[in-house]
């Protein structure tokens, strides 16, 4: 395809580096892009530099953040005895909305993948377990149900014993609003193992 | 969702603006572009200042070009006797790929919809009247094949046969590869309707 002039090409490419964005999406926002205001089209470019150039990683749960340490770990109103590990920061977000959890974080910015050759120097092991102390009473595992997640939540939890704190797992089950019929074998197997007495 | 920080915020809010893009994978867009190298992030917001800066219409067709006239209006091999009518400049790439037409293009950037409000005034139709001299041969009209498309080729032909030029429109039927089972009965009937001697 080289009958766009250089500029539009380049910025195709551009687009089309982006996951999911094949050559024809990238084709459609390029156009949409050319057609907008100039001063829209800097504020974009304006966003991505900043959001790339102020963002780091917080010193201490992982998180993203523009102040060292996070909102969250700075906030005295946390309560740091409870730590919940996730896999990746979108997942603090997803935990955050549902405004029941008043603990801090910690991002492994990862899982353990032995047929991926992902062991567990390749995720953010040790910055946990540097941060389990006395005051430290439980570490919620929050890694996601999938063979990775549960390999890493294993992993995590014996570990972890060994420094003497209590480790928990979320629940596994059907999903709220679910639908026995269309449950899978594995989540019906965990939902009855982990059945309460009501 | 205010538990991202600004700076990430603001980037998925520029993301989910672009056509197609909704709040999920804006936000998924936006935690790639953070694992970027910060190199190749300035490279994209430069990439995207720079085409809307550099690119062009056209002043003689309409197209998106970096040099005016564009590369296609001053090539000397092509046949300026033969104007290509399309709605958009995606258009002309497409028509450009079949790498077997030789004469040269006119971008309405749009089309006449009655039921849209969108009339003569708001395309480039003037525009494309003032090239109509002694020297243009035939202009073929390669808007869209449904009713917008369709209402704006009946508009120009009117118009141009009073201008004693020859005005010609891109055949509708099957595609090739086509399935005659699944084709709609307005393509069908023009398929029939334009049917030639074999």
């Amino acid at each position: 395809m080289d009958f766009y002039p250089a500029a539009i090409e380049k910025l195709i490419e551009e687009f089309a580096k982006l996951p999911g964005i094949g050559y024809k999406t990238a084709q459609r926002l390029t156009l949409y892009i050319l057609n907008l205001p100039g001063d829209e089209v800097k504020e974009f470019a304006k966003a991505l530099v900043n959001a790339r150039g102020t963002i780091r990683y917080c010193s201490v749960c992982g998180n993203f953040t523009d102040s060292d340490p996070c909102a969250i770990c700075s906030n005295p109103n946390r309560d740091k005895s409870v730590i919940c590990v996730v896999e990746q920061p979108k997942d603090i977000m997803a935990m955050e909305r549902i405004k029941e959890y008043n603990g801090v974080y910690h991002v492994l910015h990862g899982n353990i993948s032995p047929m991926a050759g992902r062991g567990p120097n390749d995720i953010k092991l040790k910055e946990l377990i540097t941060r389990i102390n006395g005051n430290v009473k439980e570490v919620i595992v929050a890694t996601n149900p999938n063979v990775e997640g549960e390999a890493t939540a294993m992993y995590i939890s014996k570990i972890l014993k060994h420094l003497g704190v209590k480790v928990t797992r979320i629940a596994h089950g059907i999903p709220v609003g679910g639908n026995l019929e269309y449950a899978d074998e594995i989540t019906l197997s965990k939902a009855l193992e982990g059945r309460v007495e009501i």
